[in-house]
């Protein structure tokens, strides 16, 4: 191994640490309230100042943290579109959206942050335009919501847009409540993600499937 | 009017003015974004300590603001109640959950920045359970919970719990997303928040509704 390749490897582990530390501070503390000075000593930094080296500012820390999960989450969609048939169906769309999430947070283990960190995100006026970004450039997620509008062809375009928000909102959210139960003891609904994912999809395909009352 | 009264009356404007100050810059910046120094000066108070001397806290200052739009949505509430029938069906407390709230924000004018300030608040780590406080303390939600509980015998009490909080998830941050499109001219699926509140309805009749699958 050159010198070369040692250095990547350690430049690599230490940011890989950093990203860690950084979403374990933001989920259980706040986005805002934690600085990145206390996430570099958080990371075993002795140098206070690691996260401005390897990161930049707080925005192109957050950045990368949703950078590091936006891929996994991507690939597991991309596979789940590669099994889908012709006849998939508004359940199957449903799934499409949501499991990908859950598949992901079950994969990393307990305990997990990243939802907590994700709702934070998408809810603060500075920072939600990076989702926003990340949510654009994903081609599976612009397909999944293709496939609604293929089953749903008589849902008002204005409709099918507010209830793909809706179901956005309730997935992000709903990951993060679960999360949060978990990492404090508290009861959730469900026994698994598997389980919570069905529930969402449940809701999702009732949601999806209400019918449209025409205001006067 | 005595000197006392007066004094009274001039304290209950510096404080409203500065609650309204609070939480435009929250909505508009975010909650830790803003320092309690930038409020007191968006509230044209030449003291730079006013939210100190008048709230205490942020956290103070934050619960004051959620009191301040808690009251007259419960009172919303209570009304709704009042003139429900005995053959109230789904939609109905559906109705009950999602028209209080934008019946209010409705009222308030344009623009509004309480559905943007909450939305942070109850995802907020350190401020959620601010939320959590006054809407456990809500006799009418609690009644509209029970509601749904008399229209839905079949449902398992899990499932009931968690429909009921992702009836909750969505009205707080669909009103939030309208109101960020309102304040920056962007494009809404619906006219007005009266209408915005039957696309919420019919989405919650659907997700209420849905068949439950048993996961093995």
């Amino acid at each position: 191994m050159t010198g070369k390749t040692e250095r990547a490897d350690r430049v690599s582990v230490t940011r890989e640490r950093i990203l860690t530390a950084a979403e374990r501070l933001f989920a259980e503390h706040g986005v805002f309230a934690v600085s990145n000075r206390q996430v570099s000593e958080a990371a075993g930094q002795g140098n206070n100042a690691a996260v401005g080296y390897h990161f930049g500012t707080k925005t192109h820390l957050v950045r990368a943290i949703i950078r590091k999960h936006a891929e996994p989450v991507e690939r597991i969609r991309e596979r789940m579109l590669a099994d889908m048939g012709d006849s998939a169906d508004v359940r199957d769309w449903a799934a499409c959206l949501v499991r990908p999430v859950t598949e992901h947070l079950a994969a990393l283990g307990s305990p997990t942050w990243h939802a907590r960190f994700i709702a934070q995100v998408v809810t603060d006026p500075s920072l939600r335009a990076l989702v926003a970004e990340e949510t654009r450039s994903s081609p599976s997620l612009r397909r999944t919501l293709e496939g609604f509008h293929q089953c749903l062809p008589e849902l008002p375009a204005e409709v099918r847009a507010e209830r793909g928000d809706m179901a956005r909102q309730l997935i992000t959210h709903m990951c993060a409540e679960r999360e949060r139960a978990l990492a404090e003891g508290t009861p959730t609904p469900r026994a698994s993600w598997h389980d919570a994912a069905t529930g969402l999809i449940d809701a999702l395909v009732g949601l999806w499937l209400a019918p449209v009352t025409r205001d006067s």
